[in-house]
């Protein structure tokens, strides 16, 4: 596990990080053999820094000046509100090619945020909402005692050197908070917690001794280090709770069983519910944004769009708008475990219950019997939710149900959703996305094999594939591959019928469309005459 | 490569394999240790048998009689269309637990296909079909010096093994009759082949020099061998080649640019289109059934759904009626690289074109910026057009676009394809689908790991992830796992709920709703009367 990252030229040959505009705005420039050049959407962030100085804090001067003139509301919907576009605003802007008063109204609106707390100045700003590029997220940090605190700092920049937008620090152990603090100084991205697990740790583990204060206690904890949302599962609401008792898995959500503990102890309503508007007022003052957990998620294919579920969804909904009361940014969790057919229903509900909040789901995978291969069988549900309108997916990697992603379980997990968001980008017709694609099918058309490997998402292992079989230097600027060898190649074809068609004229085809339909109705004819006796 | 393939029940801990009927069904039985058992389709044939002795020929004694009272057309449609329900489809009805006149009325209409040569009695049948389990294929075989014979047929075995119901022998290298002779006597699932490759060996390589005769000679050839289905390349038209030259990948099927090479060379129209008559002939003596190739998919998403694509589609509907007029079999190959929102016209336009005849489709791959996990890429498309009503699903492995496949290469690309082809399945509403889910997700909830493991799709791989945290054999029998370690469980919150369910009363819960649901607006009341004002 401990072998230290490749530097960032090994895994993307023949790229460069550029930097547009006065705000620095970063992207990555991959230079093609041809002369032509493309530029990617790039979440790796500054390189080759000593982890104990941290990142540059970028944003720091433009939240000084918020700071100064005496605001206490520094959430990006507020300004947007009053119609102020910040510089986060520009800076998506540019990162995802759109107005930036088109930024600004999205935010407004609820149906984007950029998740951005103050006191996280080292972020690259990004943001999360149906009309921009589907994001992903990649969780990292864990319950066991086995992970240093480097090592989870390494797990982050494996995970955004492979193109996680944002990271959640799942961290259960002894050293939570110098972990979350060596993550968030380190960090270009947004970084997402589930306070109620620290909360938790607070008490000893016993759930019912859970307080608000407590937990408040927890928030100010995390918000004063700069995490950027917060997941909050205060729509497990305690009459939800006996909606689960016939359910092949129950509630699986650890959060969401923790706010059901404490809702049956005390028979009372659920702590962050009853105290959401002081939880608002609190995470006002840092800009950091909901993400609303979905506790009553369902763990498998026979509990989907159950009453719970949904039920937990429209008080999601009641919630999201106190939340902008606050002008507070909000996403909205998701599922989980959902066969094909029923993902649509999610992303309706999501969207109606919700009033067009950005929805963050988890996977959903597609069915239960893959344990192994769960990054697959979720990268099908993530493709189709994000397809539909889904901001977010949450990655899922091929330890899910077995055990701790290891740095190559992290790395499958975030491809495999890249592909998924990607798929969904093109689904959605999102401008330029394709362009990718028609660079890398060029190169590939025109046996410009190193320029296949580096447009890809993983160029290492394009290479290593290809190399397996022909691994001479040579074939890499043969015009053939190893699947149909030099005897017979298809793409070498496809060039005399490019001649053939500018010889005879494509324009002027439908001459020989002409010929050849005559030819072809009397071919028909013919087989009728023939056959015509036998038909059943 | 070439260490021995572990034994079966390796792979398959706690299952053995079944035998129902008199027709000596296979299935296998997973014993669970709670007592329960599940029954899952098996596609992995006799074991432990030398391959130099092949198969036993289990079909040998109904071929005998078919060929004692003297017919001609041995096709299961023509059966099918006089009210004869086949051995073929008895036993494919068993497997499939439908009635067998359903099957016998399935292949009268075309809707499904039994491949299943006279020549080949060694395999148990398989269906095609949308109103059935959606199957799977896998490609083996290859241009490379590199395969042996004992190699070929080891690759064929491991594929079975992980659950392709049917296998295409795409050998192009100097062995090649002996190397299918080989495979034909070892495989229980129907072989396919693209017969033109074989043709083009015959004239070194030069498509010009092609000639229906020498077509038919190499049909004849391997039908003879036993080959069940026969990839034809007939509906690649003269008119449609010109389509094809402002696409940015050209033709990438390799049958295809052959056929279009011989069209330009000539000047004429496709000796398959103009020869189909006599192909069919030949065919129906064998019941050989017809996969008619898509010569002209896209290899790219630029060009998916483009002119040339849709006009070849056309064409393979004509050439399936006058097939169907012969009564045989038919499916339809289908592409290739697709972007999501245009997977359902593919279907859509099949069915229609084609008239219900089953669709067979390459993916399609969802973006073209990933080689080496096209098999992902392509399993989001297979399971989507599985949902849609696809029949079969041809794989695709991590190595596509780079290199050959070795074994660990085609045991991805088979699970990646039973997993869409079972994520179809549900999505389907297939009958029985979702018990191995449900049976998976309890053992999970109860934390029964050997039958989570024993369950899935892969068992080894699940029991390895496992164990790399959790090693100790107590671990698989404690009641906690790595992820959230054995201080706090989610699923044991999940009793808790169903003890207070049970107190309360589940059916109950109404007045708990209702005590709930005024507290809630009373809530929602106080919250507008706070934070009203600050409403946007």
């Amino acid at each position: 596990m401990s072998s230290p990252l490749p530097p960032l030229d090994s895994s993307f040959p023949n790229s460069r990080k550029l930097s547009t505009s006065e705000l620095d705005v970063p992207a990555r420039e991959i230079s093609l053999t041809n002369g032509e050049k493309l530029t990617v959407y790039d979440s790796t962030g500054p390189q080759g820094l000593d982890p104990r100085d941290g990142l540059p804090k970028r944003r720091a001067d433009w939240i000084a000046e918020r700071e100064t003139r005496g605001d206490t509301n520094f959430s990006q919907m507020h300004y947007a509100r009053r119609g102020i576009i910040t510089e986060e605003m520009k800076f998506v802007a540019i990162r995802e090619n759109v107005n930036p008063e088109f930024v600004r109204d999205e935010i407004a609106s609820g149906r984007a945020i950029i998740p951005a707390n103050r006191k996280h100045p080292e972020i690259e700003p990004m943001i999360i909402g149906r009309n921009f590029l589907v994001k992903i997220n990649a969780n990292i940090g864990n319950s066991a005692v086995l992970s240093s605190i480097e090592e989870e700092v390494e797990k982050l920049q494996w995970a955004i050197r492979w193109g996680a937008d944002t990271v959640m620090d799942l961290s259960t152990g002894k050293d939570i908070h110098e972990t979350r603090e060596w993550i968030l100084r380190n960090s270009p991205v947004p970084i997402g917690t589930v306070p109620i697990y620290q909360a938790l740790e607070k008490v000893d583990g016993i759930a019912e001794n859970l307080t608000l204060d407590l937990f408040l206690e927890t928030l100010e904890e995390q918000a004063e280090q700069g995490v950027d949302y917060f997941t909050i599962h205060a729509g497990v609401l305690l009459r939800y709770v006996p909606m689960t008792a016939k359910r092949v898995t129950g509630i699986v959500s650890r959060g969401g069983s923790i706010m059901a503990k404490w809702c049956l102890a005390h028979h009372k309503e659920n702590f962050l519910y009853e105290g959401f508007g002081e939880i608002c007022e609190l995470m006002k003052r840092y800009d950091v944004s909901f993400s609303l957990g979905d506790g009553l998620r369902p763990g498998c294919i026979a509990d989907a769009n159950d009453e719970a579920q949904f039920a937990e969804l429209e008080t999601l909904g009641e919630l999201t708008k106190i939340a902008w009361q606050h002008d507070l940014q909000v996403m909205i969790e998701g599922p989980g475990h959902v066969p094909m057919h029923k993902i649509k229903e999610n992303m309706t509900e999501q969207l109606e219950k919700c009033h067009e909040a950005p929805f963050y789901t988890l996977g959903p995978l597609t069915t239960d019997i893959a344990p192994g291969y769960d990054h697959l069988t979720s990268a099908i549900g993530a493709a189709m939710i994000g397809s539909y309108g889904t901001a977010m997916l949450c990655y899922v990697t091929p330890k899910e149900h077995l055990g701790l992603p290891n740095r190559e379980d992290v790395k499958q997990g975030v491809i495999a959703y890249k592909i998924a968001a990607h798929a969904a980008d093109l689904a959605k017709g999102h401008p330029g996305a394709q362009d990718r694609d028609d660079a890398l099918s060029r190169a590939r058309f025109e046996f410009r094999w190193e320029d296949q490997f580096n447009l890809s998402l993983d160029p290492d292992t394009a290479r290593e594939y290809h190399d397996e079989t022909l691994p001479q230097d040579a074939a890499k600027s043969a015009h053939f591959c190893s699947m149909c060898g030099p005897k017979f190649c298809s793409m070498k074809i496809t060039e005399e019928v490019r001649e053939y068609a500018a010889k005879h004229g494509v324009d002027n085809q439908d001459a020989v469309r002409q010929g050849m339909a005559e030819k072809s109705a009397e071919f028909r004819e013919r087989g009728q005459e023939i056959y015509g006796t036998q038909e059943a």
